[in-house]
């Protein structure tokens, strides 16, 4: 199957949108937890059967190249824990939001890709280990999104990270699959 | 030489405090980025000589462990990454302090200290890419600091946070020849 | 389902035993170097969702622990690099089998796996690099091991070493899935 | 200086050759360990400061180039932690001698130098954790080299090692200082 074949929205979307429950159930919690705690292992999985070239072809016409997905992984999990430190010690702390086309355009987006499994390996022991420690008060402990315009408790960003993270591999896995890699 | 015979001042500033040079040339630079390259290993080559006991043992008395100083590490390059961005890619923004006593006490900075290691051998290498690939003119690109009440440029940031990797492996080490340790 | 309900061979091979194909297509040799690539990951993917209690029981009654499987893992491919480059630098040379179970007792078999893990990484590049360049005549060449009493082609090899990897991952994965872990 | 200076001796050997002490006091053995505890963190806080064409230069005429160095300690160290564990588990065993020059013209001396990096850092911790795990006894025990024709003991291989770790290290900060690097 072809990109061509595959609608933009199917591409942009390839597991659907991030979905609130209407409870965060332990079960819930645990999984997303679960799928942040295996994400850099899984990335690195995919992302070590592909070469140079493979690495800078794009998910979708006029998308990411995968190295851009890989490195965007890297630069949207370190902004993850700023806000969730900063929500832990700040009361409803208004995070920053940052320009993510125009971060993937910098330099550090041209390294090999070893430098952002590495970075997310050690962040996503970082989030596990906080959200791993979180008392029920602490999971309804909030920040401000200014861009959104809404407040984020700390289990929408669970779920949230969790599907951001499922959401990006699958660019990648999606795209591996056209060329028969698992 | 115990803690007790070095001044608190000693103890807390062990390289002394960051130099601002009149003239930032180009082998100041090259020497701040070399420092922030090298610091990663340097740091590894330190702390892997210790056990846990020894990493949970203070650097000077009221002070953090040695453990917390490697997280605060990795917390506080997790920052210097998201400020060189936001510096490249808005004009002069506001940057976000963080509470760094609060942050030292979240569940994170009792993990093994592995997970910072391998989070900053991944930041450095982003914020070495971001430094080297810099022009004359983007040298001297601003984020304001509100908690400084200024704008930091980033020729100042490469000889802060050079000068920041020095002076809390400086705490490490002062401590490790207390030891008898290199 | 617990272990008690498995019998001792199902419990040993997971996946079976290992398959030699009567021919070793380009196909079957692709497959084998994409399993032995992929492991460190796939590994990390699910061995980083256990504790250190889950690391010290055992996959089957008096068999070894997770956290020795995991070092096994280390030992055996240390010996397979060492093989592969003698079968490449030496006429069919004689190597030199070792005592797996007592190589388990050893003290870097207690240690945190990472250890295992980023030798597996460092590893496995290697045996990838090795695999993928050799010509037809090189995936010929032999090693002669005296316990089997049997000469090894690379080709076998590959089969061999994507079997074991596959195999004890499978030990660890089937005793996850009877803690209702993926 | 220029390696033109140097008399071929001078760079072939820059720590001169392993030294054999009278006594193998407590000291020195854990002046050995410690050397190798650290090896992996100074390599790469050395090498790190290199790019690809640096590492493709020769560290003397006719020698290897500083990337197959790299590679040779992971060679070497990878048969060490072998032969360590042979003479832990067999009586005086007789271990296999490898062809170094040819090993280093093999493909995986090609690879990017994070391979042997991180197989080095889970080797060496390995190595550590026998070392410190041995009784006076197991210290005295032996593995016979059948090039050198004479037996080793555990004691003397930690000699060797970290005299073997810092030889090829000063090998590339050796070179790295003609480049004024330090």
């Amino acid at each position: 199957m072809s990109q061509a074949t595959l609608t933009d929205e199917a591409l942009r979307y390839p597991i659907g949108k991030v979905q609130v429950p209407d409870t965060y159930t332990p079960e819930l919690l645990a999984q997303y937890i679960a799928d942040i705690k295996t994400l850099p292992a899984r990335l690195r999985a995919a992302v070590i059967q592909l070469n140079e070239g493979q690495l800078r072809t794009t998910y979708r016409p006029g998308g990411w190249t995968l190295k851009q997905v890989v490195h965007h992984l890297g630069d949207s999990h370190l902004n993850s824990l700023v806000r969730i430190k900063l929500a832990l010690t700040e009361d409803n702390p208004t995070i920053l939001p940052y320009d993510e086309p125009a971060w993937a355009e910098q330099a550090d987006h041209q390294l090999p890709i070893e430098a952002s499994l590495k970075m997310l390996e050690g962040i996503h022991l970082r989030l596990v280990a906080l959200y791993e420690s979180l008392s029920d008060e602490q999971w309804d402990r909030t920040f401000y999104h200014p861009g959104a315009q809404k407040n984020y408790s700390l289990k929408f960003t669970a779920a949230l990270y969790a599907w951001h993270s499922n959401h990006h591999l699958a660019h990648i896995t999606t795209t591996m699959k056209q060329w028969g890699l698992a």
